[in-house]
């Protein structure tokens, strides 16, 4: 991934203070409105996830590849892939939407979590729900299920572009969880929306204080000229 | 609206004590039984909602209506509802039961928590869903998502009857919310039923408390013409 | 149900220390896959059930027989099979995953609780949602949902081979539930996977103990020869 | 089922002229809108269905008894009700809406044919469905699958009331098919459902010609009294 | 609708020769991507559709409004749209995507017919499929089903903005269907569409033309320089 | 490819006589029971497809990339796909189960025709599906739509594993489709799905021929000892 536009020293730390609410709408600025991993939630509500996006693929299980009661932690594309997601990343899991099995359970969570990855997203179920949501890593999914993923998944590369929750995720892109879902960020795109979220939730900041004192939504929500010029004092006086 | 049938004063403090697992079954006495809102919660496990019903429908959005960037307060039918929608009323949206984005968010509900609106109801998805959970306003809702409601929806218009979650809506109606979901009380059968749900209310903490001293259901649930006697014993007992 | 293979007397204590998870695991060791009782959740988070299969079957409503508003507890075939159920067992509902109604409510629920019985499965919505989740009895269901389970079902009748959630449950069988789910064992595997699963766990906290401490899940999970050498003292050394 | 109600010689020749749109509407009228199997097809577009059910039931399979790839033609549900349900009536078969696999193929639906069966209604899928299409018996399911009926379902009993395509089948019901579905007419209803049937046909033939003539709906649909003196004249003139 | 924006001439004329595949692409070019009615086709496949569009909108039915077996047609406000309906225009009808009941039946688009009108739209099912896709006039729905409106929806109103199959239909926005299924064509886009159709339909003639003599796709679709002044020619020549 | 296992020269001519029900069957002898491309059927009814598969896959489309309105011939790997799969195989692509959006229409489905392809299997929708009918090469699909790809669809890559309407895809299995559906032959299996393939369609001849004839199944289907004696004697009779 050399070839990787850098990010910002601090985009990702910034990132952490912005909502997925705030990311969208700015990735809509930019023309992205299919940018929502559809449908996962936070294994600990109130978990938030921030990282450069490790891909990982699924297809569907083979009964003669998958069924056989036997994994080679070497050759099996989900065993290997978290021995390599890079700490500080996240593992995104391409389990096509599929619920009808877990695609992760606590032991290998527990050792992704070791390892200092960033957290998983996956567009399918997990299994240990429980346990995996006490671990201090977020984990992001669509439901619990206590089958384990070579029932209906075949695990078959990493590193390509993906699609999870109906949304393209390319290895580097930046995924931003918490409790309203996960978004991706292409990677072109981080810094700036970076830079534009934490400016965009100081002035949601205000905006609410002003809503919470009683202003009506129009000047305000959005601001109009009066209002932006209010808030320019309030942010510099701070 | 000043043609609706009037609530009698105490119908609907009387509906707050009320659960709509109760109100399902009294409807059901007067032929109705279809009126649930499916599928939605409170964003806050334990929030109770009750009120008279003003509506919002969306329809799907259009890009070159909606996808513009930009909020007329005066002109979007979203807006002027949130401005619009009386004190102590419930703010029921006709999201056409799409989830893939959220038809409210923290500011807008905020600003109707100020207004004194009795809470919200929507057969969509909202963002912000932990703000909103933390407000002192309950919101009903089918899902969590962080996209703003712009990108699948058009606001029309306001004080329309509605569908909302499979069920008529109309102007006046009296909603009420609880864990198990949310009930549309026509408004001619408001009153009725907020009498009847007391008193059947009562009846049920008086077969509750038999069920848990050992009776069995036959005779106890439903109450036999001695348990009604006995019923009628405890009642003025009390 | 006298002819029921007899279950070894540790076999139900056991396998309330086993998790869905694992035993799902173990019974694709004698071939079966479809054993979950697919997206069904505790109404209150962190229950765990553990109990033999006692089966009713729902099928659809229809008008001129369940919308009588009367009910008769000594034909009703919910009501007859709540009195009926023996204390320890586990209620097992064939609700056709229809969430469209309650197929169960506070009432009857806690009926059951005070007759002993082990908790309820059903693959269809409960109405009381937050009263049956504070219960002393585990309850798994797929929804809340506030009408009453004349509106959608007919209880047609009791002790038969049914589905529920897409998995065959035969009178006798044994349900597991926790946080992930609930799963079927079939009545002739039961000791066996009890016994499995009771070592599987532990040699299960072994892995985790070491991944904890860093180890890779190569040689670890699953565990190499000598892995399985240093459990076995591990093991003896307890 | 010696016990059930007979019917009269010409219900079932009468049913075979009256369209499962009219046999809706006038269940209606006796309060019945959950007749309808839904979603079901003829394999063979303008195929006509008409006789009393046979009922057979599927609940899911397990692979331990049914993924044995061998077949008892004297113990399986399915084979043994092939050869059981009497020439007239129509095997409605419980497949629990599931298409994952067929719940019939074209030998044994083969053998229904030769042993006079009047037809097929499944809300599963079938497989060899052109075959099937081509038979002299009509056929109603929801799609085609080539799986065989083993891979998903278990056959467990027959002769019992089942659900099918969401509304009941009590053995002995008059089930009627035709190119908008299948419709479910309560036995106890049949009789006068066909006398009412053949009466509305008529009334709708005569309502049809007067809108292919230019009447406005207003008078005709439905009739007002004038027009009803007009269709009576209609009639005996006929 | 005297505040519409005039139609040219030759738009509606020029559209029918237009496919949907065609349209939808143009559409595309004006920011457009939400433009086709999910999961229509006509009753009678090959029938083609054009047509300003003519609004009518239901809401889900409440028994004591809908379940009266009367109907007014002076009041029910389908069937005062049955009756106002334009000539040449589409009746569009927002069934809110449900098929559990019909949504037209044969008497009814027998009227439609009779008057002139040039054809019907609904995103649920209609009933009498056979008759109705043997009139001459075409009928878009997404299934057959035996029932009557009446069973699940409430005509609410007619001529405003409504959802149809998940795109926003204003009234006067022109229709055009095909085996495709339909897409809505926002009024102020009409005249240009339809001119820019014309042309891109003669220019994948020409492509097709090519193809079909064996030239690769590169450099023919799209058409590179040198295809287009040969189409150029060819379009001259003709 | 050059590393697949031969085929043996007859098995495609040999399949292309086999029915997908027959072939379902035997894959289940070797453990394979989720070979089905799930909801697919051709254009045109009546198709029949057999070759091996090449494949292509879709991931979700992203605005800045996606919904520029050029194509690159020489870079988009559905068109750069076009032009590579090899006469007499099948493109098969994994348009991950949407339908929302045409994933191939008829001018490059044309030139499939011109370069000799066997045919195309897509779990998404087609547009021009009626001119795809009318074409010589049979192409099955989930549903018409007449959106272009690009609207949901990114064409990521060609050549990889792919999962296609919950089936795993690899290059070079052999792909057969009927009415049914189509079905998926890992290569390895083929040889001998062929050759057992034309007899098991022989013997259910058969089979088919004696039940026609009056036959019972008890002894028939499945053929018992006399009745598989029988069976020799007619087929070395022929």
């Amino acid at each position: 991934m050399s070839d990787l536009l850098p990010l910002a020293e601090e985009t990702l730390p910034a990132l952490r203070t912005v909502s997925t609410a705030t990311i969208t709408t700015l990735l809509t600025r930019h023309g992205l409105r299919r940018a929502v991993v559809a449908g996962v939630r936070p294994c600990a509500p109130g978990d938030r996830l921030v990282g450069e996006a490790f891909t990982l693929r699924y297809i569907p299980a083979r009964e003669d590849l998958d069924w056989t009661g036997t994994i080679d932690n070497l050759a099996d594309a989900q065993r290997v892939a978290i021995e390599r997601v890079p700490p500080g990343q996240v593992l995104v899991m391409d389990a096509r939407g599929d619920i009808s099995s877990g695609s992760l359970g606590a032991i290998l969570a527990t050792r992704l979590q070791f390892r200092g990855v960033a957290g998983v997203v996956t567009d399918g179920a997990v299994r240990d729900h429980a346990e995996i949501g006490a671990l201090q890593m977020p984990v992001f999914c669509r439901a619990a299920h206590p089958g384990a993923n070579k029932i209906i998944y075949h695990p078959q590369d990493f590193g390509l572009p993906i699609g999870c929750g109906g949304v393209a995720v390319f290895p580097g892109d930046v995924i931003v969880g918490d409790d309203d879902g996960a978004v991706v960020v292409p990677r072109h795109l981080a810094n700036q929306v970076a830079v534009d979220g934490v400016e965009m939730e100081r002035r949601e900041r205000f905006i609410v204080e002003r809503i919470r004192a009683g202003r009506s939504i129009v000047g305000t929500y959005p601001l109009n000229a009066e209002g932006l010029a209010e808030y320019e004092r309030w942010k510099s006086g701070r």
